[in-house]
């Protein structure tokens, strides 16, 4: 398993992190199977999406924000955070994309995308190819 | 990795892909293992769910309308189609299902689906199991 | 293929599984993969976040009931859960996860949690590790 880090820089961001999960598996033991990509967070999430347009990654969170809204949870009363943790839960911390001849079988307007959803934080990403 | 072509006919739509990849499950290498069924698009989906009554696709396609409304966002002012595109995030382009004596492990009430949310496309679904 | 069972007590629940699925890990026969945990059923789902505050459990239901609203679907004419189908389908029925030193390469906040939306129930969760 290979890992590497990205520091989002505000509350709500969705992260283009394809380019690096690309360079793991150009490099990586496995040129032909299944790419496991995996943030070990409760209030960040993995998704793919188009990145042409970065206003998708701005509308997927405005979006989950009316849906989610904020400060009206149970766990609010402990940490004021559980509109992140539920959106989470609801994208889900991992996607698996298959592999071909070392490359990441994405369409061309699929990206892989950190979404950030109680940020600035420093947040991991795990990559496990089999 | 197989993988194989999927002609939607409207602008939403649930297609039942489970016989398809089910027979690429059968004859292939892998007796035992997971099969990553993935969807290389931005406005389309992979899903899981009853398909005995065609209904719940209908229905999941309606609360994904009321939730996601049309016209809205930042991406329609490029393209005329970032409802498509939040709910193609959300629902995720891929299913990782269990595979035992070349079958889809899937529960008796559980079908393996193409959601088209900006249809009518040529769609392609990419299979691979490890 | 392993498998274990999770009887709900119920109609909504948000059950944690994960020290079931790391015994089946630490017993396997990968000790570095993929590890895929998923539920064969149509009106449950398998979702991964914090479980330290089991409010967070309590708050996806009550976010999921306000979204997908019950008995106003096509399907609750013929049997009535659609809106357990809907979230069920949103949620998804699975989780991937890194393995690593056979173990799950989950966050201090995370735990595999089992959902159930249309309890009580005997419910069935599949782990497959590669």
């Amino acid at each position: 398993m290979e890992e590497f880090s990205v520091r989002t820089t505000r509350k709500f961001q969705v992260i283009d992190i394809t380019a690096k999960v690309q360079e793991i598996v150009k490099r990586g033991a496995t040129p032909e199977g299944i790419c496991c990509v995996f943030a070990p967070h409760a209030t960040a999430a993995v998704t793919i999406n188009e990145n042409a347009d970065p206003n998708i990654g701005e509308d997927l969170q405005e979006a989950l924000a009316k849906l989610i809204p904020e400060g009206i949870w149970r766990h609010d009363r402990i940490d004021d955070n559980a509109a992140a943790h539920i959106k989470a839960a609801i994208v889900g911390p991992s996607e698996t994309v298959p592999v071909k001849e070392r490359k990441l079988m994405l369409g061309t307007w699929q990206s892989l995308m950190l979404v950030e959803f109680d940020g600035p934080r420093e947040r991991k990403v795990f990559v496990q190819i089999r």
